[in-house]
């Protein structure tokens, strides 16, 4: 072979700068939200903001555009699958991305998103629509602003398409929206027969001594392949993961005594976002192959997780001594049938963050519809409060008492992370359809996690999503992990074979689609 | 007045820019030595490596030279007291420090001082200084050579005024022989007189769970100005401080269960360098004049805090009913006098980090001897370790058994810090003039330390000392402050008077000098 052209080395270095830059990034950011004293938060907003200037210049340097004009005809004759083309690919696709905008126009966005936050914490204390309603109509005219960006190249069929390319690229809006009237036609009668027969109360009920919960967290971390060495576990007001390289990951969890749900399944969450940043090939560290392919993808890793895992029965099987052993009392007298029906039971309420795991696709169908209907100009934020109670009432059956139970729950539009809700859905429909390819190669994967061996598991994952990082799209990586495209059925058949098998629905209520 | 120049405003921008990644590499140093997990440490030297690249690009800028070369007579008409004169003074010698050293050479000093520590480790671990010495003797080449890019300006009349001027400007290698030799010929007798009529033993005996360790601490801390909205405490192995920002002050201690002073001292003494940075002048944020000027001023706040503030008999008068409350047992036996014995009593000892406050110049003065013999050429690498017992029992009148306690206890000179434990002293020196003037403004101090309000204390070192930030020089600044030059008789005078006051000399050993 010969040598490698001295424009994708020096390629290779700007990609690693970008990297570290990335790191620090995540390092900024997850010390704001574990450990930075409140009163340094204006000082942080300037440490970001710097950052990003720099990482915006190295993005959108002519000097990076001039070597990817170089490596053309490389790039042309290299196999598509090896990491160069990879890497020359990604870096071809962000600086078409960063230079599309104006810096001007990018700066605006992130000022206005800071604003509308401000203003979105106001409106939701003074329970007071009126007050968040202006800054999100700043937002979304600077989200038509930054779609026109990208309008005249007519890449992109759908407005909609230009927010969906930022955090799950390769879907479209009209594959988002067929995956939503199929979740809305199935969910709703599934959900309305479990939660009829589902149990009231709970998920763990009793009161858990912090110390208690952390003992069990750690343990069980530790099983999953938490390693100490290279991550860390802390608490956090909205538990989150964030990784500096593969060999420093951080996540965090919230100890609420009177709800060990929170913790063990925000930990088991944010475990499995953690393990796709810390599985990446270390070969690929500091390049944009050493990133992850989509926020779907990243999301499909944490339900997996704390779902698939955390919700089967055989981790009850193997969870429940562990509880006894850390937690003692109410779990002495409850056996695995029991714990299990309790993790999965099914209960309507209005709050997409404290919703199962069953209702929980309907809360981002409602939120999909109505972004989709403001990007699309059929709808007027003035009337986006009674649009999502009629939804509500639609979707859940459920009035809507409270503008704070409503349209003003979530942080998202504010801060114009609009198109973001897909990727929700997206992430658990993913992790049925892997969770049905590992199991056809692990067929002893039940009882592994059982007898509390997540090796093999850990290893599949790592061989057919985390190692490949962004070498591929989420598309192209779901289908060579499953052989498939992006299918709400094995999702749903996954969620009713286990109400069935818990005892929470007596008998199946979807009909099979042709 | 006029319109400030555009150029001003430019200058300006770029300070902040500078500030802000600053801070951010403040962030990283914190985070490695308190949060990060052992197997980050390759990622984070990677980021540490990128933002010294840019920070370097940065301030060697051509571009920030014609800025600063168009403000030249805007310069020479400016008050050179305002804070646009100090601007640009301290952005031309931080341009003309940084430009002065080629690329290659500063990456080469950085690499052979991350081997050299290695080295020394390793060194340590086998007591074999034959496994140190190459690679130190490589760093002196290597420093050598930094000091050769600074000679042919002939603004230093000597080689090692170029490593002071990066710890210390504005002092010069004639003047710290001076201090060191005065220092030298009055401790030596003084030490010896007060370690005889000294007491032996530890300086609180008795075994103190940590939790009651953190909450003595916390009370204290919070009594001298310790503000949670803007500071944090932390353990870390070897205790420091660091800000990201006026806002972001973080402090470490090292809780050690049989060693209350550790954490005590260690707390009082991290404070200082934190008041520091925490009142820096708000309206100086994102400049140059937010910075220390200079590691003698930032020791002088550390030292002032736990030595003349913490080991006075009005701070004993204070804390001892706090250790009572929080620590019970022994401190219920002792009294005032006796704590304030314990506190100040002298041991001849081998290791400058345990040494007490009136033998701890000693070790310093062995220091800079031998590192001047070094730089000199008067001393040879391979004859380190015999000038360095032969000084020990000169100085300190003892036998050195092993290298750890000897040549091989301090980790500076490997990581390439030649010319930086002056400061230590500088900071003693300075710490006991500032004393001195302070107790003339404010007569009433020690009373309102004994009643445990510090508030005079901390406005007057912040009207004298931490809001000047790096408007002035450090010989300036102790100008401004106390009206004197560094001078060494201060501090000698406030030992004797100190081991007088408490009993642990029966009678003056220093003869007044003219």
């Amino acid at each position: 072979m010969s040598a490698e052209p001295v424009e994708l080395t020096e390629l290779r270095r700007r990609a690693g700068e970008i990297a570290d830059l990335g790191g620090i990034g995540g390092l900024l950011l997850w010390d704001q939200n574990t450990m930075m004293p409140s009163g340094g938060a204006d000082a942080r907003a300037d440490q970001f903001a710097a950052l990003e200037r720099i990482l915006h210049d190295r993005i959108t340097d002519p000097a990076l555009g001039k070597l990817l004009d170089a490596l053309e005809s490389f790039e042309a004759s290299a196999d598509p699958d090896s990491d160069d083309a990879a890497l020359i690919r990604n870096l071809r696709r962000d600086q078409h991305k960063a230079v599309n905008v104006p810096t001007e126009l990018a700066a605006e966005i992130s000022s206005a998103g800071a604003h509308a936050q401000q203003a979105w914490m106001a409106a939701r204390d003074a329970a007071d629509f009126a007050r968040f309603a202006p800054a999100l109509e700043h937002v979304l005219d600077l989200t038509h602003r930054y779609i026109a960006c990208f309008d005249a190249g007519g890449e992109f069929a759908h407005p909609y398409d230009v927010l969906l390319d930022d955090y799950e690229p390769s879907l479209t809006t009209e594959e988002v929206k067929e995956i939503f009237t199929t979740i809305q036609q199935e969910l709703v009668p599934l959900v309305s027969a479990a939660a009829a027969a589902g149990e009231d109360g709970r998920v763990f009920p009793g009161h858990f001594p912090q110390d208690a919960q952390r003992g069990l967290a750690d343990e069980l971390l530790r099983a999953v392949g938490y390693d100490p060495e290279h991550w860390r576990l802390d608490p956090a007001v909205h538990p989150f993961a964030r990784s500096m390289a593969h060999t420093d990951v951080r996540v965090t969890t919230r100890w609420e005594e009177d709800d060990l749900a929170m913790a063990v399944y925000s930990c088991l969450h944010e475990f499995g976002h953690g393990l796709y940043e810390a599985q990446m090939d270390p070969r690929h560290y500091r390049t944009t192959l050493a990133e992850a392919t989509g926020l779907g993808v990243h999301e499909s890793q944490s339900r997996l997780w704390e779902n698939l895992v955390g919700r089967s029965r055989s981790f009850c099987e193997y969870a429940l001594p562990l509880m006894r052993k850390h937690l003692g009392g109410p779990f002495e007298a409850i056996e695995v049938p029991q714990l299990y029906r309790n993790v999965n039971q099914v209960r309507l309420s209005l709050i997409r963050i404290e919703a199962d795991e069953t209702t929980y696709n309907l809360h981002i169908a409602l939120r999909f519809e109505l972004e989709l209907a403001l990007i699309e100009g059929r709808l007027a934020v003035k009337d986006l409060p009674e649009a999502w109670n009629e939804a509500t009432y639609r979707l859940l059956g459920l009035e809507t008492p409270s503008l704070k139970e409503g349209v003003l729950q979530d942080i998202h539009w504010g801060t114009g992370m609009i198109g973001y809700f897909p990727t929700y859905t997206i992430g658990n429909l993913m992790s049925a359809q892997l969770w049905r390819a590992l199991s056809t190669d692990l067929p002893e994967i039940e009882a592994s996690i059982a007898a509390g061996d997540f090796a093999p598991l850990r290893e599949w994952l790592r061989d057919n999503i985390h190692r490949q990082g962004r070498k591929y799209t989420s598309r192209e990586l779901l289908k060579r992990a499953t052989g498939e495209e992006l299918r709400v059925d094995p999702f749903l058949e996954y969620l009713e074979g286990k109400l069935l098998d818990a005892g929470l629905l007596t008998a199946p209520v979807r009909v099979p689609r042709s």
